[in-house]
């Protein structure tokens, strides 16, 4: 059974260390600032996980790839906390916002009357996924990245979205998105 | 002459209040935690500011605006602190992403050759803006919102655009804006 | 059964609001600071489960103080975490800190070779535990306080002690200790 | 001129670096977060203070020392955000815990007919002054270390005290103390 109370923050460093000026003791340290490695690993799992997404669809079909994206969604992002700020690419009016986890499944994977312009971005046929992060800014208990993110089809052909994702820690050390604002570049005039 | 350290924050509020079960003894309470009503009064500002950079363009021309905008970035924003991750609606690459206070200045109201596609945003003549907000999320020393802005020009005609805002508050208890990623509304197919 | 990812933060209000100067949008709000309430209420929680545990031992012994004192370390303490910043009232060197667990309940309830010289400080029969606030601090994702505790036991005794509590909020929106400073006062000269 | 808007925080790391699976781009990165080596800095910069302040009273007096302690208060506390949790060692009711700058600077060199007990602490000739740390928890936007320290005067008599800091970092990097809990050693029984 699920015990809250004694898994182990597997962030949270225990280390020993000898103090210079002092006897040597031995001291509990516990660290749970976000570090700019698990940042990007966390940017790396999301990219790992559309395009697994895309990979599960073609061998699975849309249930094998509704149930990954429902894992995916449970573990990397925060809908637990009660919302997540989530604002997909290619929503409008006035369902363009996905606060709710159900939102969140229906964009990835489409399949939900309730959201019907809903197609499945996920199921795009995705096989690569770069991110070009122009700025990371960590500050106190969350970190927040903004940059190009390149998505390859596959026929080959880019789509390049302007990402923003803020990350929190949770109780268990695991970074998870409470805020992702997703949009095709501005075309210009 | 003003010396940093003394300075009052002045969301810290200094009470006293009574203890049920206690002595009735005066109690230092220090909250700095970021209440929805500073969230809502920062969106309101921050359109405040743009429709007033307008007007000063109307009245004194570019210069004006740009001294108004100064202002705004320094107080409104968190560039002192490093960078802001600042995605305006009309930028495009290479120069899409605004992590310098130059180029947050150059966007609002051009003039820079630095940045030659700018034109200046906040000089289209806006007379009116809205925020309708579709989320929230004040999460320890932040808070985050995301939604719907209506602008207004001259003309009547509005432009809509998602916006996310990251704030947080400074030493003086003022919330700054460290991320800011605006996107034109999805077209649809 | 109990999953973490669909869990709900207690203390995370989702509301819905009408914003003024916009359409009346439902808005989703998640607010995760740590009120001037909580903070008390958790004090008192301590306070409770200390006279709770004395109680326990009245009536069922050390085993039931201890079964009981196991409960609430694991519910008011961060020791999951990794470490808890214990410096118990009565400890001397060189086991005066309680980073681990299992010093915490040495402590409050004795009965462990590894710390002999604890006789259990929650077996002394408390009967009343009240707290008078010096300070409060809330900051960002933390709250401290600092104050008086005047503990009463069954012959109407009064033991205070000089005692800080650092508590931050866990996923479920429990606040927990994770830094608790007690000593005894300062006998002056 | 130093103005406030443009000064830049110390400990924000603006670096640039190279991504893996990416075009070479550069990335702005602020890094606020609380590292163990500042802790450990601000908690020596703590101990060079006291003895500073007590060499400062040797070689020009009571004033000299003074001057020097409200310089070390202004600079290594957060008195500036409203109060701080401050309970010293060696103080008793009703002036236990000393949540105002005055009260802080009463304690350390005394002279304030208002804090008629405070003789000063620091001045009674620190000449050494050793941090040795059973547990250090940074957490989000605070860090807070418990333990012992030493301190040793003139004629080479050591007083070892139980103590525990928290720091926040104010808005150019500097860590601050807003909590300080320092007690005697339990005399045992």
């Amino acid at each position: 059974m699920h015990t809250p109370f004694h898994r182990c923050r597997p962030t949270a460093l225990i280390a020993t260390l000898a103090l210079a000026g002092a006897a040597h003791a031995n001291v509990s340290v516990v660290n749970q600032a976000i570090a700019e490695s698990e940042v990007i690993a966390a940017q790396q799992a999301w990219c790992q996980a559309l395009t697994g997404i895309s990979a599960a669809n073609d061998s699975g079909g849309q249930p094998a790839a509704k149930a990954l994206a429902e894992k995916v969604i449970d573990t990397a992002y925060g809908y637990q906390m009660g919302a997540v700020l989530f604002k997909p690419t290619l929503t409008t009016a006035p369902q363009t916002f996905r606060t709710t986890r159900a939102g969140a499944l229906a964009y990835f994977v489409g399949g939900d009357p309730a959201f019907p312009k809903d197609s499945g971005f996920a199921l795009k046929g995705w096989t690569r996924c770069e991110v070009a992060n122009a700025g990371i800014f960590i500050a106190g208990d969350s970190a927040t990245t903004m940059g190009k993110v390149h998505l390859t089809n596959k026929k080959g052909q880019v789509t390049t979205v302007d990402k923003t994702w803020k990350f929190v820690k949770d109780d268990t050390g695991r970074l998870r998105i409470v805020v992702h604002h997703s949009s095709l570049e501005y075309a210009g005039t």
